[in-house]
């Protein structure tokens, strides 16, 4: 018997991306796909690429009729807006994976600092969240009934490193995190920054220095690995391609670190995962993933500089969103943690 | 039992395609896959996408190892090239998908005025082999042992207009086809057309006035579907993106058809098609077609000047080549249409 | 002494290109740059590219003060706002180069079937204005007050095509003018069209079969070129680049046509144009003429389907625009033609 | 009268765009355009946007036919064949501007280490040359007979960090250098990296780790400007973009920096500099120098993570290339130093 999911939020991009993977996934029905202006029309309209295979119409969300619907529930709203409707569909007995930010930061004072003056509305939630990173906290992603899919950056800066900092190869701070991202990690809602004729030839950094609203996420995370604060100074930047996100993560060595350690680390800590590929001679590039959960990863030691070099690429939308969302849905049901997730990317 | 199939052109874009969605289809085990000049390299090394999935080697080609391997071939070679591999797979009693035009042509003389001055290599094979477009061959390819896997400028216009030429709504000559193409269609050798600094802003016609390949191929076609010959002026451009083929085709409506006749003949033509999305309302977009079998089809009428406009938009190497080529096996073999084919496209 | 001119919409692309332009042109010193909800702000605030260069605040429009500091006014405003500007400035004694619509159409009842249903706001200024179209009009400019610059597309299939249509050499009715445009042609104004993620690989036609403003301006100086009524079938498409044009236009060849006729005439047509370049062995490219205001034309006759193709590429900014105002700013004031505008295009 | 210049090496992007601004600098006449392989053939056929205005025929190179018609000369070759050039054309008495890596490193065993084993082929000239970044070497480049434009990364990474190091504000070493680079800068040989369709959605880093030849270039000037040694960590892209570079610096500030000192250093740095742009509230974005011989420049402090972040935009081809060339041809001259470079960026 299928496990009933509902999708709330359908007509953003990671919304789209659940639908598209989910359409696929043997174990899964998807029962009831809302939204919020875009109730009451028809999904082809919104995104013509489900023309001819999900033929269906978008519900407003109701969280009765959600819940009679669903044992499961994404939520792919922006942050705030999601943290109302985990807390309803908890309330309702229904397991959430929420791709917002709203339930990522355990601490909620720092959530109030970096998202909303007004604090965080469901701070009781935050201690059963689990953040929902597979190769950090598999183990209680299976048991865990409120999961917070990672940022894409994070996702992108965590695997570069965590290995890194685990084996204790490299100093934890400060880590420099100069990530560039594709335009589809803006959101579907047009704006000057993703108009076309500006952004095609356009390459440029933003919310640079400690502005960032990923920075506390990647902190906590890191911090977690290294087994004390870690601070890094995230630099996010937008590149005219649409999908993926390449990540380089400078960092000083520790006393000793030998190259071949470093890239012994990541091929050890990665043995075993399904998704992560650990390149040896070549270097990871976001058109190899295109589409697909897989990472790439790296690391080089510069002799000359005395600092190392940890690279990844993932497509934002699937490992750095709604695919891994996916992979922790397949965690905590208990299915292969592949399933649903097989695609090979999209190359050329 | 599984379908043992091979690929042979393994390293170029049409052969990789294959093994992205060949690799998921439940029916089929991909037991040979051989390349020319990349023959003894990993095909991760060619094509990094694969690494985690299909970490194998790429053999050189041997028609008896290859038929020993496997029931069914896909050649995905250049012309020329491809015709030799298909007739020595054929000797060796495999079916066979050939994804060049080396058995498209049924006429051996218009083969030899198109691609070779020495004649075609295999005219004994012209007779048994079967234009790979379901859409108007379905019961052919169900029992052929040769299918010809149609090129994707042919795909794109047949699918847009022969559902008006069968129902005589529109004259049959002159059709005017103005297709555009996005850069995947050239193949993987570099070269200055497709150099990326040069082709970024550069959107430019060529092989125009009847120079293209793919011109008898389209009329041989349409000659068939409208009883008569049939005479197009087609002009193709490559455009800078990567997938997708648009297509216009401009055509003198017949005495008496009405403006409504012709989404009709659309909409009956391909009312029990798994693979075509007539649109009424909107306008066929490469970017909603994008790594998906599936094509985009709509009509509309020109009052003002007399004219009709029938347009399509396709993946160029999904439904205009290997998701085609694989159509053509399922229903060779009794599988499902759809089988292997299910992925929706990748949007954004 | 440099001649006074003011630029009244400087917060649109076509106002910038203006700027761009003008900075350097020796004759000319812009002494007014305004703007509607700009108004206020720096340029650069608003175009950065101008910052060292161009730093000044854009005023908000006022007839008198505009009229005191400037000779010639530029329009560079949507249309319908434009028409108001136009009279303005024109009773105060300005000539006027307006880059709208408002006053290509030479009847105001063609302006109100395509444009307002209100009707145009002032017909009796119609009769004064002349269409900006250098190789069409250049003794008519040389005398004009009110230049009407034509639109992007207009200028792509008339300089295509005019000289054949002129020389007897194609049947004026229908032509079918396949157009593709780069995304600058749809202004600044982000929207869901242009919005990266969607447009970086969608090819998709828009306004097709009639629908698009650009048809009657298109025909309107067809008509006057052939000496009868031509009826044009046009098809616009947003292509994912940012600047030109190119145009695909198909027609009949006359009885007796012979090939070698075809580009002699265009040829013969160009001879002593400044701006376009007619090409013999190779075909137009956007590519050539970015950020330039040259067009390359050329012509194919296709003796299989016995049809004729012209084809052009412009940039729509530059000859589709701004460049073009200016050519004809030169031919009102005595100017050498190229003045300011001899910039080769910028490639890659 | 005129000054006569010559372009050898003009069938590559950089000798384009030498073409490109010479053609409408006042004071010079391009007396002496040749080329290797592309010799005898016509420049528009190589370069299909220089229709219409340079139509000439590519001379092969010949050191007294260009000694004779030329009194500067710019090398536009590769690195290894410009040094033979140079000193040809040093032997004749011509001034030289070389735009390769050959005489850009004071230190011939340097050079031997990254470019040639065989080492320096003209070591008796590097005392002569001097380092083309007007920004740092101005008076010297005013005497100067022979200028080695600098490369392109290293005039990014230069301009965002001199003016700190020279004040103090920064630690010199380890400086981290991110640069991302626009295909352009890979040269116009068609190769796999820069195929259209595996570029276009591919962003990655190359020859990372102390492996790019810029390396040394760039420390050898950070070294003169902090007066003690300075090492680098240097990390190249490639991104889906024809030109610009966009690079980040992260450095570790000195006791005692506060935030507003970096600021006060770059606009005290550059205050007469006609090229350099430094922003305050904004970022810079390679699209608001495409075209032109500016640059961009702002700091960030990172309070949290206690780090300098530097970042510049620049166009390769222009201030990282020719344009650079052309601001020494103005000084060597006693031209102004802005002459042939008003250009303002092509934007959008």
């Amino acid at each position: 018997m299928s496990l009933s999911v509902a999708i709330v939020g359908a007509s953003g991009y990671t919304g789209a991306e659940l639908l598209r993977l989910l359409y696929l996934h043997p174990e899964v029905e998807i029962t009831s796909v809302s939204a919020g202006k875009a109730a009451g029309q028809s999904l082809v309209d919104i995104f013509p690429q489900f023309r001819g295979t999900l033929e269906l119409e978008l519900e407003s969300f109701d969280a009765d009729r959600t819940a009679a619907a669903a044992k499961v529930v994404f939520a792919a709203l922006p942050h705030g807006q999601s943290a109302q409707v985990v807390a309803a569909m908890r309330q309702r007995g229904c397991a959430v994976i929420d791709l917002s930010a709203d339930y990522r930061l355990r601490d909620a004072q720092t959530y109030a600092r970096w998202y909303s003056a007004e604090g965080h509305p469901h701070p009781e939630l935050l201690g059963e969240a689990v953040y929902g990173l597979p190769e950090l906290h598999r183990e209680a992603i299976r048991s865990a009934k409120l999961v917070a899919a990672p940022g894409c950056y994070p996702t992108s800066a965590l695997l570069a490193v965590a290995p890194l900092l685990r084996a204790g190869l490299i100093e934890p701070t400060p880590l420099i995190i100069d990530s560039k991202s594709g335009a589809s990690g803006a959101g579907r809602s047009p704006g000057p920054a993703t108009h076309f004729p500006e952004m095609a030839e356009g390459l440029r950094p933003y919310k640079v220095a400690g502005d960032h609203r990923h920075t506390p996420e990647i902190e906590q995370e890191l911090s977690a690995v290294a087994g004390r604060s870690v601070t890094v100074s995230f630099t996010p930047h937008l590149v005219p391609m649409v999908r993926g996100i390449l990540t380089c993560v400078y960092a000083t060595p520790r006393a000793g670190t030998r190259a071949s350690d470093l890239l012994d680390a990541l091929v050890e800590g990665y043995r075993n995962e399904p998704f992560v590929s650990v390149l040896h001679d070549s270097l990871p590039d976001t058109a190899s993933v295109r589409g697909s959960n897989r990472a790439q990863v790296t690391v080089r030691y510069d002799e000359r500089a005395q600092r190392v070099l940890a690279i990844s690429a993932i497509d934002n939308l699937v490992k750095g969103s709604s695919g891994q969302a996916i992979q922790c849905l397949n965690l905590m049901h208990g299915f292969p943690e592949t399933r649903g997730l097989e695609q090979i990317a999209l190359f050329p």
